[in-house]
């Protein structure tokens, strides 16, 4: 149980982890709570290799519904995105138990789709944020120490600024969005401000994903969009000429959608946590 | 009026049209009805240029509902693909006239949203197949004709050899269709036979949006499956390992979707024409 320590459960329902990657995960932990008050277990799953994927669908989903089933686990940490949570999605569903509910879970990209399944589900410590993976990054450890703060310590000073006890908000991917649209794990974001940020697709579909999802009924109920960063836009055969914020503030005036400003989450080491919910 | 001449209008809700391309397709009608019983009129709003698009959102939308309001023409034919059609939706459902709903539409991959679009408010002669941009590819002078002869002849060896009178069929690009989800455009495909095909995706991708479809209970009622070609798949720098008729295969075997081959469409000069709900 956790009474004396904080335990968190790392696991991979995308691609997986370096083991490098985990023993610098494991080192940050160590030399931060010398007194072992927090623990980071990484799920062997992380490890796993098939094709694309850390290990099956069912590997991955029996490692995620383990650590999420598991009450010794105060925590469930997405060690990485890329792609493959939306596989796991439906079993996920069917497969949590009573422990998975009062748990905290962080992660974001790929990982949207679990947690938008589990927020989906009344889950009420779901957040966006940084991963395991991001130590890879230039100043990876930052965004490291900001997830675990929010883990362990609720810190607030890892939120997004415009987050605000009181007010609802959650944060996507843009594609990953884009593809929960009418699925059973779509989560109810009325009222909600919502925060979207992208990687490494073209204008046109940055612009294609944001038509798609102001254009649903269900997403036109947001109390409001912020754009976080969209990095490492290609460059098309075509130039586009708009840039993100210009499309994204088009789509808000189209769609009556309040335009709220820019968000500080992104695929980068200054990716803030955005609790879903209330923050 | 169309008492003698069947008139068709190119509009490209898209990306522009090249005139070489246009003279083409008009040098190729003139060739082949002789005594001009058939003009192609391309309007000129194909060659207009705004960014990426042929024209900005107006330009095409007025272009598009000029085409399809006005009764003189017996069928719209989209001239080319690209991107762009999604941001016309909204727009082209409110302006629509008495005179659009008789004619037939004719067009693929992005134009796709439209095609929807027009299903979804009841269209009866709606159809997947040759653009007039499919002219530049090699062979692409049968696809045009094959275009022509459903469009002017309502000629059935035009069609997807599966298409059966009595029996809904529907088609579209994978991506278009995923990002249709949860639209106010999109149509109604219970009991259709579901044909789909892609273009220049990562299997990863083409997974991902395979997932998104079958995952929503809207699709699951579709009477089955069929995937057309998906060429010029990129390789990943993590190889996927399926293949998309193995990934069709397991979304189908998942969802209860009935799984029933392969179609003969695709982003090819052997795109056959697969007309929307009863062939």
């Amino acid at each position: 149980m956790s009474q004396t320590r904080f335990r968190i459960a790392l696991v991979a329902p995308g691609t997986p982890l370096e083991r490098e990657t985990a023993d610098a995960l494991q080192a940050l932990v160590a030399a931060r709570w010398p007194d072992g008050a927090v623990e980071a277990f990484v799920h062997p799953q992380c490890f796993l290799s098939h094709g694309h994927f850390a290990g099956d669908d069912s590997a991955r989903t029996a490692a995620f519904l383990e650590a999420a089933n598991d009450p010794a686990f105060d925590a469930v940490w997405f060690a990485r995105g890329g792609y493959g949570a939306c596989r796991l999605a439906e079993a996920v569903l069917q497969g949590l138990g009573p422990a998975a509910a009062t748990k905290a879970y962080l992660g974001y990209s790929d990982a949207g789709t679990l947690l938008a399944a589990l927020y989906s589900r009344g889950f009420s410590k779901v957040a966006h944020g940084p991963m395991a993976q991001d130590l890879r990054r230039e100043g990876g450890e930052a965004a490291a120490n900001r997830a675990l703060s929010w883990l362990v310590e609720g810190d607030r000073a890892a939120l997004e600024p415009s987050v605000a006890a009181g007010t609802k908000a959650a944060a996507f991917n843009i594609t990953i969005l884009s593809q929960l649209i009418g699925t059973p794990w779509e989560p109810d974001l009325s009222g909600h401000v919502l925060m979207l940020e992208e990687v490494s697709e073209y204008m046109y579909r940055i612009d294609r994903s944001l038509c798609h999802i102001t254009s649903t009924p269900a997403m036109r109920k947001v109390a409001g969009l912020r754009l976080g960063r969209c990095s490492d836009i290609p460059e098309n055969d075509r130039p586009f000429v708009l840039n993100e914020e210009e499309v994204a503030r088009e789509w808000c005036a189209r769609s009556g959608i309040p335009w709220l400003g820019r968000a500080d989450i992104g695929h980068d080491a200054d990716n803030r946590v955005v609790p879903f919910g209330a923050g």
